[in-house]
């Protein structure tokens, strides 16, 4: 039994870094911890109120799923915990069912949680890691790029104390119309404040740096947010700025993290499965993308369904410690990497370090202004937005700019999850368009050489009683009509035509509709007294043909090579060209 | 405006035949037109029934919308009216909302002629009748074959005079457990007897033309069910057969079709809108692949996009009188061109034909037995259920066989348009599974040629310190992340390994993901020290990657033969192989 135990220990992924443990990397974790728990402290916090629930939830994110990863995961930098896409996701998906912050919604966070997990889990377990590739990256890009845009307009409500809506930006603009004269002027000159210390006294801070050469600028820079929480708090506190009206967070329990199962209602379980599915599908993309990137600096490998499992009992744990879907996060993962994280020993310590605060600190956050979590989130998120990506895909693919744009207009005007759903459509819709409309080209052949080219594009020599062509797709029922079309128009052009030769090069399948369409050809050309050929055949093709109706009937012939094929049925166009001896 | 009138008479399609239309062709017209009114009058009746509508209905869609497609349409022998697999559609759509055969499901029925009509008509008028493609023909088929079956099930009702349900299989036998001590006996005789003659009567007579040539046998032998009907009727009056409980057409109205626009309600025609869709998706596949077929026949060319709004406004002029949706019937196609339609004229002949029949005649159909007409539909629509289809699509491609079995399990467990839809999305599903699945071999090259071939089908030529692979299939997002792996997988088994060429001779296009992809691979590989090569590249695909990041930092070249490549970066290769003058 010790012996089953000790295998199944070795099996963990933690096995490997724990047993090569050190007190030198020790210390290079404590202070990677230190530098990610100062950023995470407030970005808990916001991205805990982005998704609509308690502060303090956000810390509760960070604890148990930290923890998880750190023993089953693969990355040893990741740092999982509340994300603002994933926070606006489960906002998205819980705000229509019941009212924002209500006891209801919250139990919905941790049963929505406790389902990502499972969907993941399963996923990973059943190894449908391969599913990531459903999502392009374009539609991921384009994804990101108008959530951000949405989560920073969904931020600003606190910034001007206004009930603002933000699923969508029609939404948006008319809830601002509508509000606008009610505007709080002061917590907007707070948040205007704040955004700007944001935005400068990093900057401020990092030329001090090169000047003077100061070793811990760095954890300075990365505990900006958590000054100017300490400040905001003290600025309330000590000059009592509550009487002009701006709000906090309010009383904050203390304590672990309440551990108990979300009660499971299957009715919402069913209600809650599509946004479930969507945060599960892309808390996977945006944690496996951020640990493949990580990974690859270390050159070490990652299992795409051990990261799912990983991620699964991550998130099932915060379901049962009352917390929301989590995922890994660039910007702490980052941080956590360049603060000399060595192992995922970091992420351990960063989880006790958050059990202090929320054990003897939370009373600290109570006079905390909600529009400093708001600038936190705003500052953060608007380094996202960016529309570069948009006129770089265009220029390279009309159909992955499409891509893009359909996916941002869908996030924007209806709303972050039908968004992606129509992104992801869109990929496959305008896929299956482009294999429905293939590239046909006559070719000939290149002089002074055994190859063809499109007649178009190239010098090339032809015969006229002999039509080369060649198809760049794989011949199926969306494109056999169109190539039939093609051909018999290119037919109806030539009446001195005797052979038609088809380059097989770029097809690796002919479907049984397309099959049909090849026999109805070849049928018809016969009357024709046209001889249809096959060149370039690939291997696998050949042996689907072969017990097939058409090869029975074949007027013409199959050529391992064009060349052959052409040197067969054309032979007089070489006598003019001395190049060839045949 | 005289001039304008006539300009758009040219433009009819049936300009073309009435311009030229001759004495000697009419004869032959009326002689078709009898011989497919002998079918058509028991046909309708029949599929009227099977859609849940009075009888009469039958021969009212056999009325206007034969005319409509005769000035209007391409083909001069389709027959457009009622048709089995689409009443049953109709019944399919219907029944779940309103009591068969009532005055607002009768209402329905023609509504949905109006709606699918108008769909037909916008698809051709917008031109979209390249849609058509959307549909493989492994689908169509097996969705032809179950509804058969369906049908065929559906019928027997009748035979036994109980209340089956046929839905789908499960339903049907369930029903026929329930029912069956119920079963009336009478009835089931009289079906059985009408089947057995409608089985042998046919071959009968036609051993007997065949002994002594008569002519008009081939008339006899359509007008078969039509005989059936007549002594079918005969028996009840003369045999006084209603006191066994026998049930029949009962009273039919007399006159021409009433003529009125359906009530246009938005509800039920959102309710409808599925159904609708559906059924102008497979009447227009129908009657395009019929017409199709008896055009090729007469070298004819036929416009799908023409085609749609000739049926579109045949399905509207259904709505109008009174009738429902109709589409081209293969087997009155058929019989219409053997028995020597010339032109559509027979068409309209035979519509002039039926409204004799609704005007006089009517009376004559009152004591038809129900289980005669059920007989007609099961011997005629039995033919169509074969199972070799399915046997030979699984031989060929695992693929289409699949889809071929999803739909038909779609079909007969769930109901009709339920399975022609999983059947429509499981090929796009099968196919993105191909692609995300794609061909990738290590090829070398053929001796004493220029040509590259897979390494495990030829024997071939290959150097230590070069990997040429070749993928067939586009790089795309779905199979990008797999390409990556088999590469670095290869790339892990050599470690002399200084270039990689990469094949596109079968690539036409590189998405965005995919460039990343390729984006990432060079620099990953450059750090290995290893080159990596592109050749064969099509001209479209590098007029794209030309001005990428791609070119910018590629560490290897682009090669415009895979043999120059090979003959550049391992020229030691053809040392030992001297058919190579270098």
């Amino acid at each position: 039994m010790p012996n089953s135990k000790s295998k199944i220990l070795h099996k963990l992924p933690a096995w490997a870094w724990l047993s090569h443990y050190t007190p030198v990397k020790f210390k290079s974790d404590v202070l990677a911890a230190l530098i990610v728990v100062a950023m995470l402290v407030p970005q808990g916090m916001a991205y805990a109120m982005l998704a609509g629930l308690p502060p303090i939830m956000g810390l509760y994110a960070s604890i148990l799923p930290m923890i998880i990863y750190a023993l089953l995961g693969g990355s040893s930098t990741l740092s999982i915990g509340p994300v603002a896409i994933i926070s606006m996701m489960t906002f998205a998906t819980l705000n229509p069912l019941f009212e924002v912050g209500s006891p209801v919604y919250i139990e919905a966070a941790m049963l929505l949680a406790l389902m990502v997990g499972i969907i993941s889990l399963l996923l990973g377990v059943f190894r449908f890691g391969f599913l990531i590739q459903l999502i392009s990256h374009p539609v991921i890009q384009s994804f990101i790029i108008a959530s951000a845009l949405l989560i920073a307009f969904g931020q600003l409500k606190f910034l001007v104390d206004l009930p603002l809506k933000a699923n969508n930006i029609p939404e948006f603009v008319s809830s601002l119309l509508q509000y606008f004269p009610l505007l709080h002027l002061p917590s907007l000159i707070f948040g205007l404040l704040s955004i700007s210390l944001l935005i400068y006294l990093p900057k401020l801070l990092k030329s001090q740096a090169v000047q003077s050469r100061i070793g811990p600028t760095d954890f300075l820079v990365r505990a900006v947010p958590l000054i100017l929480v300490c400040l905001g708090i003290a600025a309330i506190v000590f000059l009592d700025l509550k009487i002009y009206g701006i709000k906090t967070v309010g009383a904050i329990p203390s304590g672990f993290p309440p551990l108990s199962f979300p009660h499971w209602n299957w009715e919402l379980v069913m209600t809650l499965l599509p946004g479930a599915s969507m945060i599960a599908m892309i808390s996977f993309v945006e944690s496996l993308s951020i640990a493949q990137a990580t990974a690859l600096q270390q050159r070490s490998h990652l299992d795409s369904n051990q990261e799912l499992i990983a991620l699964g009992l991550a998130n099932i744990s915060a379901g049962v410690s009352s917390a929301f879907p989590v995922t890994g996060s660039l910007s702490r993962t980052v941080v956590n990497a360049d603060a000399g994280a060595k192992s995922p020993m970091a992420g351990v310590l960063s989880s006790i370090l958050i059990i202090f605060v929320s054990l003897f600190f939370t009373g600290f956050f109570e006079d905390l202004p909600l529009t400093i979590l708001a600038a936190t989130i705003i500052v953060s998120i608007w380094k996202l937005v960016n529309f570069q990506p948009f006129v770089d895909a265009w220029r390279y693919s009309k159909a992955d700019g499409l891509a893009m744009w359909i996916t941002f207009l869908g996030v924007v005007l209806i709303d972050i999850s039908t968004g992606l759903l129509i992104g992801i459509v869109s990929t496959f819709v305008l896929m299956l368009w482009r294999i429905s409309r293939p590239h046909i080209a006559v070719v000939g052949l290149v002089e002074g050489t055994q190859h063809f080219r499109n007649i178009q594009r190239h010098q090339v020599i032809t015969s006229d009683r002999v039509l080369s062509l060649r198809i760049d797709e794989n011949l199926s029922f969306l494109n056999a009509n169109n190539f039939k079309g093609y051909l018999i128009n290119e037919i109806s052009l030539n009446d001195k035509l005797q052979h038609v030769i088809l380059n097989c090069s770029s097809i690796s399948a002919i479907d049984l509709s397309a099959l049909e369409m090849l026999e109805d050809l070849n049928a018809e050309l016969a009357k024709l007294d046209i001889h249809l050929h096959f060149a370039e055949v690939k291997g696998p093709v050949m042996d689907k043909l072969q017990a097939s109706r058409l090869m029975k009937h074949l007027s013409g012939r199959i050529y391992l090579t064009h060349f052959q094929a052409i040197r067969d049925l054309a032979p007089e166009i070489f006598e003019q060209h001395k190049d060839y001896t045949i």
